[in-house]
């Protein structure tokens, strides 16, 4: 088997070329099924590719392997030929394409990848998306998609569970990202409040209010200006006023902030809520996960009186993009709020339960199958595969914290412990370490991140987030959601960051 | 090599169960990559997952296999244990919920499978699926999807070529499905006319009225309620008037019905758009791919005129689910409606040049690659290649149209050859053909469809959607898209309603 990862290695470098079971691939897709006679050539040439894909899986996780291959958007427009054409490729051709836009990827599996809050590749992730793009099918009904309705019913359910709603009750669907999902929330909310808005829109309704944290997601912003309510009506959390004119109508708190990881205080939140009869949604896209830790859970206290709750399994979970949930505790609002009846699709007259045709309370009509690769994950990992894989990244923070917190040239950008994996802290070089002038010390901080950073990339050793926040200049922002990622990795990104940053 | 073909399928079937290579799979997930020693593991248990995918593959492009194997919600239930549970299972048991979930869903790929407008299943684009999910990354910055970045904007300015606009200028974007592009335009037509409206929300704009066809998808309507705009601001295009207090600010043409395939006038209708000053959106999710036919484009004659295009390629061009385009002329203007400037995604000093990070211009954060395999299919086939899959589907809705308009049975739902592959056919089985009564007759032909529907899922021959409309009794939508399909099928079909229906 060993000389097969090396056989395969050699076939994505090029070497073995196209061959396989004696057979060139000289000829064009139009060969592959449904062709008459189709089938054989259709299994060789999907085989090339999985063999190429198998080879991209092992090497990426292989540490001697870039994370990667960097070049500029007008350098990389010319290393292939990347162009549109009006005849048809050869499948050997189709191939080389195949090799090189995996050559030029991010290898998004490798154990050093840190660049987002989805990292790392699950095995068994990865199975169940390739069956899912095999079954290619919609998420409308149950007539065309009965076993993946079924799962989702399944998975919802035990989330609400977990997130203490009685019996798992409520209703809930799997979106396109986390900025949808709070976009749902708000929808919801809205709804519930002055549900004539559906017909009659914004005009039969007073000027609203939502409240979210000073650190909240962009989403809450990018929904408020999508459903006609308003930037300006999105309100810190922290000057928490009644704005004369403007009805309160929903209030996200956000359980793990994006960039510092921050957790906000749901039972004080919900206290507010329930006091001013507000919608409460956590916006738990990056935080959720940790609901399924026995030792963190607790960071969400509360969270069971919100009346919704995102949470993206592709996050902390590892579970391949996408995958968000938006969990909601009231039943049926969904469906009363988003359903428009569209009879050449949800037919009334139909043999089965039609409580499974769940598509028209999404806002979308055609929903991707999201559904199948956090399913087959749970199967294999169980709950208590998800909880040490979530520990685990949990303590590789907590070990990067307590490495830089007094160590030479490092500071912290928030006073105490991290709450999630969020690490931010900047690196001073030893050329403005000592700097006296601390006007010019910052204007020069500002630019170390921005300059390490490219470094990473051409050298693609390693690839860590920085970003200026407020009045802070730009500083690293580590997060850990890899499950590929050791102790060693971290050490190695302390010494990288300093290998690449001491000259600055 | 054939003889691997039945190898195959009996592993599909359990015959060989998991052995490969002569290791069993007693081990789980947690024995595969990032464990130490995990490759051979790895590759073994992904080669046992694609062995599985071949043989469904294959059987699914053989008609002698069941579309289908139905079974009733509750019966499905009981058929596996798909309870998630806090243990971890083995990879043995991984791979037979994997069998389970492929023995119960909808062959898509099958050449009898006409239920929905996205059927068939396309080798390449399959393919570039399975590419897509290992590289598993997301599209908000060139930093993490270099080559997808750039291969959604060769793409998109192709598509824009194809419509007209002059070098293929404008913008666009990849999104969740045509019902979020069709949001996508509602949102920058309101955005266009009243910046404001970003800040300040509806409180700032006069009550809107969106018109649309008749026969326009549910989905202009979604968007009308999401965005705060209303349901009732969204009026039918036949009784286009002037509504004392609305504004005029979006109509949307439909190339392509749902039911009935038909194509709104475009050209007349840019004339009122532009003596309104109103933004005009083609909804050609459906019809749009007929863009590609040198025989058919005429049908969306003006296109070029339109403020923006919904284009669907998950649909007439069989590109996996899912894959759907919104094409803008205006350039910038989806940056400026949408942006929120996060700044720890994007970050304004990065060294490459940042016009290729597109993130900020979409209204969700995270966006999955929905472009590879648009881009692969494209190189495989050539535009020509295209053309031709087009082509074939309408010769063949074409063919059955002229097997039913005069033959004993058979009424058509609307005058004239249908414009796109949607024939709408009643079928009235003998014991209601002479019926004196019109009004028995009708209600007992409203039966007709959902008893036949029923049936052919029952024996799993075949799927072909029906629906009533407005006053019209149910009758059969039949719609082909996929490439699988021959002359042989569309006969099949018509002998299976017979067969079925004849008692009816």
């Amino acid at each position: 088997a060993r000389a097969w990862c090396q056989a395969a290695a050699q076939k994505l470098s090029g070497g073995i070329g196209s061959k396989l079971c004696g057979m060139r691939l000289i000829m064009g897709a139009f060969h592959l099924l449904p062709a008459l006679d189709g089938d054989t050539k259709t299994m060789t040439f999907l085989q090339e590719v999985v063999d190429l894909l198998l080879a991209y899986i092992v090497e990426s996780f292989d540490r001697e392997t870039k994370v990667i291959d960097f070049h500029y958007p007008n350098e990389l427009l010319q290393l292939n030929n990347w162009e549109l054409q009006d005849e048809p490729a050869t499948l050997d051709d189709i191939l080389i394409s195949c090799r090189a836009t995996l050559k030029y990827a991010i290898k998004t599996a490798h154990p050093r990848y840190f660049n987002q809050l989805s990292t790392g590749l699950d095995m068994v992730g990865l199975a169940a998306d390739w069956l899912t793009s095999t079954a290619n099918t919609n998420m409308f009904t149950y007539e065309v998609a009965p076993v993946f309705v079924l799962l989702e019913y399944v998975t919802l359910k035990k989330m609400r569970e977990i997130i203490g709603w009685p019996d798992g009750r409520g209703d809930g669907i799997f979106s396109p990202g986390g900025a949808i999902s709070n976009m749902y929330a708000m929808l919801l909310a809205r709804f519930k409040m002055f549900p004539e808005v559906k017909e009659k829109g914004m005009s039969s309704v007073p000027r609203l209010a939502a409240f979210t944290s000073e650190h909240s997601h962009f989403s809450i912003k990018k929904g408020a200006a999508a459903l006609g309510i308003g930037t300006e009506s999105v309100i810190s959390l922290c000057c928490l006023v009644l704005v004369q004119g403007f009805v309160p109508f929903f209030v996200s708190a956000t359980a793990g902030t994006t960039v510092y990881g921050a957790f906000d205080p749901l039972i004080a939140i919900s206290d507010i809520c329930r006091k001013y009869n507000v919608w409460m949604h956590v916006d738990g896209a990056w935080g959720g996960s940790l609901l399924m830790s026995g030792r963190h859970r607790w960071k969400l206290d509360g969270v069971e009186r919100a009346n919704s709750v995102t949470w993206n399994p592709h996050k902390m979970m590892s579970v391949p993009l996408q995958c968000s949930a938006l969990l909601v505790r009231e039943e049926g609002l969904m469906q009363n709020c988003n359903q428009m009846h569209a009879c050449y699709l949800f037919q009334q007259d139909k043999h089965y339960d039609l409580s499974y045709d769940t598509g028209d309370k999404a806002l979308q009509c055609g929903r991707h199958v999201d559904i199948f690769k956090l399913w087959l994950m749970w199967r294999a990992k169980g709950t208590i595969g998800f909880e040490a894989q979530i520990d685990k990244c949990l303590e590789l923070s907590e070990y990067l914290y307590n490495k830089i917190k007094d160590r030479e040239g490092y500071q912290m950008v928030f006073d105490g412990k991290p709450q999630h994996t969020n690490v931010c802290f900047w690196y001073l070089p030893p050329g403005i370490r000592y700097m006296e002038d601390k006007e010019e010390q910052k204007k020069r901080l500002h630019k170390v991140a921005p300059v390490i950073k490219a470094r990473m990339m051409e050298y693609g050793t390693t690839m860590v987030s920085y970003q200026p926040q407020g009045d802070k200049v730009n500083f690293f922002r580590m997060v850990i959601s890899n499950p590929a990622a050791t102790f060693e990795d971290i050490d190695f990104l302390i010494e990288e960051i300093e290998r690449l940053g001491h000259d600055l």
